[in-house]
């Protein structure tokens, strides 16, 4: 594939930003990878692995005659982010970032950055358990979605330069609102997560049935809630106080629900129960059709002897 | 390995008993295996596909002879399955469930057993999210835990040979008693499930965000909630109904948690959230070390492309 960007920067350098380093290269779409993170180790360790072509001390730097800037860093440290290189960016340069909330992102980047340079938020709708910069692979976002998410008087050219990069890098692409985004993110991603965070608490918080227990018998339903619920805390913290009010609002339809059911068991009710199990299930079904998961028993985990 | 039981019949040929045939074949520990299922549908098709060696058209046939009869049936079919066979039962037979609720099964099941008749309840700890007599397979129980749940007055020779069972099928075994069982199980299965069906039910009812939004979007963290709730109504129903009390009462300290957490995001307290997130991860990593979950990212879930 031809190569999309001359100088691509990436600020911050854990599983989004090294994914994008590995699918870049897997299909040669940039001409050099800058890469900056804010700790010392991060870019320690993303030299050592040779993560990207040059590693920089300082933003304002990195980002310096880039192409493409891409903001990786939790949704909180986007304004930061964003005051620091503003006055570096080069003229005609496209700023977009992988923040998991957009409104907050793009009120927080905006007025930090010059005229002439174009502001395209996006977001990958991909990730694992997992995170630092070598978390990253070639293929998190092969066939998975990246919401392209333009501002007023985006430039329609930079997203479709954009729009490309990502299709390259295996996504496939939708455009949304700020708004929509938001809302659509509430349901699909931020509230189960703080409902998994949640249940693991509770279950860590038992006294009674001791962690050993919860442990060992995690493979009857509670194992599934603890991947999601071992993503990176301070981006989950961000992504809460950024998302505020859709995801309050899911929540109580959430709570709404669960005291009918919870009603239900308690009054005998097992016509109630089985009607709402049974229309969960053709959702499930979409989710297969659609190629978002695998319909391979226990999502087709290998068996892990314990050694 | 040697064979441990002469003649065993299944009742109910679902995903626990048809996955019972795989593994009791794949190391000989069976001389016959007999099935019954109470559909004629589910009958024809263990036959199609020789799921066992013989399938009768009742359970009283079925189990005459048996030295072992294991009650593969939802939580509530119990009690009338062993009135029915009750009168058929060999004299020296061992009598044994999978059921998910122990207490209930107990309290329904003994009255019916005649004497010289023992009864060793169970429970495999291992379930995919399909049903039905073609779903088993013979690694379902590798390295999974089944608890063998004694009850006053069952015979030590009569446990030990049903532990030798499940073992020789390949899972770890523990014993508990019943209360303690429905306890644990509350914690890791019951209540993750029925959190699970209910933020799929929240996500469906969502008439703004499109059925097909929260598809496409759903790998973003929704997606791993839809397996568990995609399983088997009836037996959920009948899980819910007969271990009510531990049930509701972590739904209790579920929703106290979530209440808490839900505050925190209102009241803006990052602190209260990353320190939360920060604990739930240690867990996770127990799991895995624990030999229960893969540590491959996304569970090892391989890319599925859209055809």
């Amino acid at each position: 594939m031809a190569q999309i960007y001359d100088k691509v920067a990436l600020i911050g350098l854990g599983l989004i930003a090294s994914s994008m380093c590995h699918a870049m290269r897997r299909a040669g779409l940039a001409g050099e990878i800058r890469g900056y993170a804010r700790s010392q180790e991060t870019r320690d360790i993303a030299r050592e692995i040779a993560l990207c072509d040059v590693v920089y001390d300082s933003a304002a730097e990195a980002v310096q005659d880039a192409d493409l800037v891409v903001l990786c860093v939790p949704v909180g440290a986007m304004e930061a982010v964003a005051r620091e290189i503003g006055p570096y960016l080069k003229l005609g340069a496209t700023v977009s970032d992988v923040g998991s909330v957009k409104r907050t992102v793009v009120d927080a980047v905006s007025p930090h950055l010059p005229d002439g340079v174009h502001f395209i938020p996006a977001h990958p709708l991909a990730g694992t358990e997992h995170s630092g910069p070598r978390s990253g692979f070639a293929e998190l976002f092969d066939n998975r979605y990246t919401i392209i998410v333009p501002v007023e008087g985006s430039d329609a050219a930079a997203q479709a330069r954009l729009t490309e990069l990502w299709q390259a890098m295996g996504a496939l692409t939708e455009v949304m609102d700020p708004e929509h985004h938001d809302r659509v993110l509430a349901v699909t991603s931020h509230t189960p997560h703080l409902i998994a965070y949640t249940m693991v608490g509770v279950a860590d918080d038992l006294r009674r049935v001791t962690d050993s227990e919860v442990i060992k018998y995690s493979a009857a339903g509670f194992r599934d809630f603890t991947r999601i619920a071992a993503s990176d805390p301070t981006m989950w913290r961000d992504v809460f106080l950024n998302n505020k009010e859709a995801t309050l609002e899911i929540l109580g339809r959430f709570t709404e629900e669960l005291f009918a059911l919870q009603r239900a068991i308690r009054q005998g009710d097992g016509d109630h129960l089985h009607d709402y199990f049974t229309r969960t299930r053709a959702i499930r079904r979409g989710i297969i059709e659609a190629g978002q998961d695998t319909d391979a028993p226990d999502f087709g985990r290998a068996k892990v002897r314990k050694t």
